[in-house]
């Protein structure tokens, strides 16, 4: 009798590649949906359609969401294609390929810090012609949120002290980073700047984040919705 | 013969009554639009529909996006239907009713201040279950702009410090708070507060900032996309 061990293990590695190419094809059409409903949430912004176009857009609108049917996440249920936390958030409303709402953010990883890279659209609009300040604050708490997981502490905001220096152009690249410079027990020191990638000498905003490192057990409590325990 | 003023008079209001009611229906238009819009992003980032699914709604959004040709303002263009200073932005990512991103945020003028209410969506998560930090930072700094207008002194954010108490509900109704506590020439001193409707004893984040009035040539510098003076 030969042993079932090489066979299984073919089988687990086939399942596990089929796996990953559903998780792969998953992620890309929700990615592709984010990327068409961000073209449709700027043209929306930005168009001086009469009326009754804009009501036949609404209509249409409608019948699309009617076809996103069938099963619905919860509100606390953490997403199946994402990995949280510290990992792929696919409609985070920063960095999220499937969120209308995200510039989105692209980050990458530093040593003890984060660096980010996106173009706000007129939808992030605060000032004419620049960026929202809120939306500032929201790309300096996400990126140094990736600065402690980084770091090897993801945790969540305590204070965030945002200063904007000169308003944050429109529809033109940025760079956002991020860096951990202290910690202090479960609690994380970070610092975060924007700038224009034409003159990163120019520093656009800058923040100071606290940030606090739950322990697992807390993870697990904040969020039931968590498949696995946080890696 | 007689006076061509009553004439002139009535055709002025007659023209002005017409303006009013364009105004209306276009400004019903585009909330009505931005209504089905968040029902969208709402039903994207929720569902777990299939791949297949996914892209056909994309297609769909591709066919809408299309639709909305036409003229298409400018980056630095103030809507036609906006009153900007102080007043209606129809596609604010925070307060406009034309905006797939905001809650939106629904403002009452107070004394030196401004009360909001609005309830976030899945849309606005940031930990699972919990508005994204970013998105208390937009709806204080925007509101906090509110209560500088409403003390007569509209202005832009110099620095914003927030602290996170507890977590912000998603989809449960919240009460935003913001009060103009003090003026240094024209520098705006607020506070603010996120509280959930139905524990408002609870303050679940607070904010302080600063705001710089500026001069009106200032702000024509500044938005070269404003039609008249700022009022």
């Amino acid at each position: 009798m030969t042993s079932p061990l090489p066979h299984h293990s073919a089988a687990g590695t086939a399942a596990q590649r089929q796996e990953e190419e559903e998780l792969h094809r998953q992620r890309a059409a929700i990615a592709a949906l984010g990327h068409e409903l961000r073209a449709l949430v700027d043209a929306a912004v930005r168009t001086a359609a009469t009326p009754s176009t804009l009501h036949r857009v609404a209509s249409g609108a409608q019948r699309l969401t009617a076809q996103l049917t069938g099963r619905r996440r919860a509100r606390a249920e953490v997403p199946e294609v994402d990995e949280f936390p510290g990992g792929v958030r696919m409609y985070s409303p920063v960095t999220g390929a499937g969120s209308p709402l995200a510039p989105p953010l692209h980050v990458t990883r530093i040593d003890r810090g984060a660096m980010g890279t996106c173009i706000l659209g007129i939808a992030h609009e605060g000032p004419p012609g620049y960026g929202h300040g809120g939306i500032s604050a929201m790309l300096l708490d996400e990126l140094m949120g990736w600065a402690c997981a980084t770091a090897g502490m993801p945790g969540m905001t305590v204070s965030l002290q945002m200063r904007y220096h000169r308003p944050v152009p429109l529809e033109s690249p940025l760079r956002v980073l991020a860096h951990v410079t202290d910690t202090d027990g479960r609690k994380v020191h970070v610092t975060g700047s924007i700038a224009a990638e034409e003159d990163l000498s120019t520093t656009l905003v800058t923040g100071e984040g606290v940030f606090v490192s739950p322990d697992p057990d807390h993870v697990r409590a904040l969020f039931p919705g968590l498949r696995s325990a946080p890696r």
